[in-house]
């Protein structure tokens, strides 16, 4: 295993040290890790919290400042944070409106995230939570009861983190967070296996010549194993479960996701948002706005996920509101 | 070789396809391939051009628009772009104040943007080059004579882009460029090699607890290999030769930046990034801005490069300055 670390022990807390000291606009406290707003706290705003394993970065702190999360909590690699954490970033998100939990559906998280809601609540702040279960692969999977939630968690977080700074009440946020989940909705395909560091060998194994198709964002499995072939045809093998899944009509407005998973050069990322636009086009479905980059992560995989969110003008306002992040580009 | 591409011979223009149907801020024509500012020309503005082999995404196309780049010339992957679409970039890029080519210095770069340059004059376009050399790691190399330009060379196109967009002559946005060359130094290392799609096999071999310091941003070798070891005893490695050549006092400022070569997990970036900190905050060397992420890259290749540029407080008005072009984070 060659990796930038010095011990996979302190991986999370090195990398969160120099997370803070190259970003302004968040701090963090480490006993234990969140990482959370620099800014004052804005009395009465509703605090969004977001977290889950690390390794998926910029996913959840690079989304922590004006316009997205007040907190985030980073657990050790591919592994749930425990419900101490997430108490404390919920202390640090509640400017007294409540707060709100933005969850990805994995067994550990859910159930970690529901017991410091019950937590906070005992410290009176009132918490409600939204889970994310974009992920069009499988039904359950390794980690998951129901669908896992990978990509599209980046513009739930932007839609709610929006709507929390404009000043909506608890419900409105939490609304807003919903009817983004039930719009969006992802796959994606590995080309290559990541390697946790405190594990220190790659998480599965793929032939030289084959990818995984449904991959999830811990390389749990996906829903088939084919040889490697097309950026093309690998983009409809990804995009097709998703149309199937969602219902888009024709001048039906979308936001358009190609994510990487981390080790896959930016060149093939937009090779796959060409053949993306190109079966939208022929759909008569509008991209209304396309991104392209690594959003969220599974360490240095090679592979890349699509996300459509479909949007209306409501969603479009809160996605185009100023934010200001360690991660750009959204 | 497992990549999201069709053929090898369609990534750049396919890639070049997808960048642009997803980002506004940028066009392309396609015999020759140019990318450029969608927005129209500003009558009177210094245009300014860079250019190169692919591959090193987002330079330079995510660089063009507002604040920086008129025009980028995507060559063939790791390969300097022939004086045609530089003319071609030239010629959309000239306002009727002349033009600046960045250049990063490689034998084919430069033999090419100074043809293009010749051939611009007889078209009545006056154009400066400026080369960008800073990599401190070998003097001379495979595919060089004197240093290399690598990293670095963000920095100098923000400035200089900022000083073209603020309406400086020809001569100041020429000066503005020298300058930056003159204060920024970097170097890189290589944990593993890439693969250049046309040639379907890794540049090169390193054995598996292996790195190669002082690399280049094509896999051209650097100054030593050495077993894998400690993210602080290689960050120190790069860290120490660029100061050595610098001669930097305490209470200077500096632009540091750590940048991803592709395949490195933004974490790793991070923990790197935490020990440069450390050390210029011993020596009484001040960060004024920090960056960390994939900003100068060698396709899906892992490692890194440190970066520093000493500035001053017109550098960092420059730096500072507003842009919008499809790469953010700057």
């Amino acid at each position: 295993m060659k990796k930038l670390i010095n011990s996979p022990k302190d991986v999370v807390r090195e990398s969160v040290e120099g997370f803070v000291a190259a970003h302004t606009q968040v701090e963090a406290q480490y006993d234990p890790i969140v990482v959370h707003r620099s800014e004052p706290k804005a009395h009465g705003k509703v605090g969004l919290v977001s977290g889950g394993g690390s390794g998926h970065e910029p996913l959840h702190a690079g989304y922590v400042g004006s316009g997205m999360l007040d907190a985030a909590v980073p657990g050790p690699v591919f592994t749930s944070p425990t419900p101490d954490p997430i108490l404390a970033a919920a202390k640090l998100a509640d400017h007294g409106a409540g707060v709100v939990f933005i969850v990805k559906n994995y067994t550990g998280d859910v159930l970690n995230f529901d017991t410091a809601a019950e937590l906070a609540e005992f410290e009176d702040i009132e918490v409600r939570q939204v889970i994310v279960n974009d992920d069009v692969a499988v039904e359950d999977s390794l980690y998951t009861a129901g669908r896992r939630g990978v990509a599209g968690t980046v513009l739930v977080e932007k839609l709610a983190g929006a709507a929390a700074e404009r000043g909506d009440s608890l419900d409105q946020v939490v609304e807003v967070a919903e009817k983004a989940v039930a719009n969006v909705r992802s796959m994606g395909v590995a080309l290559s296996a990541c390697t946790v560091p405190h594990v220190g060998k790659p998480s599965f194994d793929l032939e030289d010549d084959e990818v995984e198709i449904g991959i999830g964002i811990h390389g749990e499995p996906g829903r088939k194993r084919i040889p490697m072939s097309s950026a093309d045809s690998i983009t409809d093998q990804l995009l097709d479960p998703i149309l199937a899944d969602m219902n888009l009509q024709a001048s039906d407005r979308v936001i358009a996701l190609v994510n990487g998973m981390g080790g896959t050069p930016s060149s093939e990322l937009y090779i796959v948002y060409r053949r993306l636009a190109q079966r939208l086009e022929d759909l008569n479905i509008h991209i209304a706005r396309g991104l392209v980059g690594n959003f969220v992560t599974s360490l240095e995989m090679q592979g890349a996920s699509l996300t459509l969110m479909k949007v209306d003008d409501a969603m479009l306002e809160l996605f185009d509101a100023p934010y200001d992040t360690p991660m750009k580009g959204l």
